[in-house]
């Protein structure tokens, strides 16, 4: 097995989940740096978007497209920020693909990335109001 | 017409174009920002990833993903960030779907958005040396 803490969550099915399907997961980020945070991955492993094949990179957007409407449509945000660094240059920590979702508000003052302020509100709370499964 | 910057770019063809097909165009962001920074959109009017069909998106995405690997591959860079704002809660300031491509060399100091530091190299010259068209 490959040496990836998000095939590692995924194997032992440890995350707070948000949304799933077959190709691919969304679940709440633990760092506790901005409220809402959530991590959309392809479950196969593949580095970022660069190694991606379309088919994969199709299926991740999709979700990514209704996670967000979910947060919009029934969850009380305006908006969201969707985020990804492909390569450790561009500040990718972890060898997986992911594409961060800032769940936003009108007037959150949250507006720089990576440098976040800090979550204001609990994150497990948050993650029982928004999950989709 | 509606009224969309984007829109009115493309219906002009004024910009430094990187690629473009039937459904997408990418093109230098003049905001002189941070260098490299591209813009790739659909060419058809949709506001964000929320009202925007899947197979809209799905097309952007194979933009975005062809232009990220001639960077990394042909032009000289390490990576990319992909960046985008839903909503004006997010910070979306031009009512058009766009996501921003970020190119990244490693150790270029570039870490945080939107407050970008300032392109320090001519965008022209930039475009000259990255476009696909």
């Amino acid at each position: 097995m490959i040496d990836c803490i998000f095939c590692k969550l995924i194997s032992e099915n440890k995350m707070m989940k948000v949304y799933e399907d077959e190709w691919t997961v969304a679940f709440m980020d633990i760092a506790k740096d901005v409220d809402g945070h959530i991590l959309a991955i392809p479950k196969k492993h593949v580095k970022n978007i660069l190694d991606c094949d379309e088919e994969i990179l199709y299926k991740l957007m999709a979700t990514i497209k209704k996670v967000s409407n979910h947060l919009v449509n029934n969850c009380g945000y305006d908006g969201v920020n969707l985020l990804n660094a492909s390569g450790k240059s561009a500040g990718q920590s972890v060898s997986h693909f992911h594409i961060h979702i800032i769940p936003r508000k009108n007037n959150d003052c949250v507006d720089a990335w990576p440098k976040f302020d800090g979550a204001k509100r609990d994150t497990e709370m948050l993650w029982e109001k928004i999950k989709l499964v």
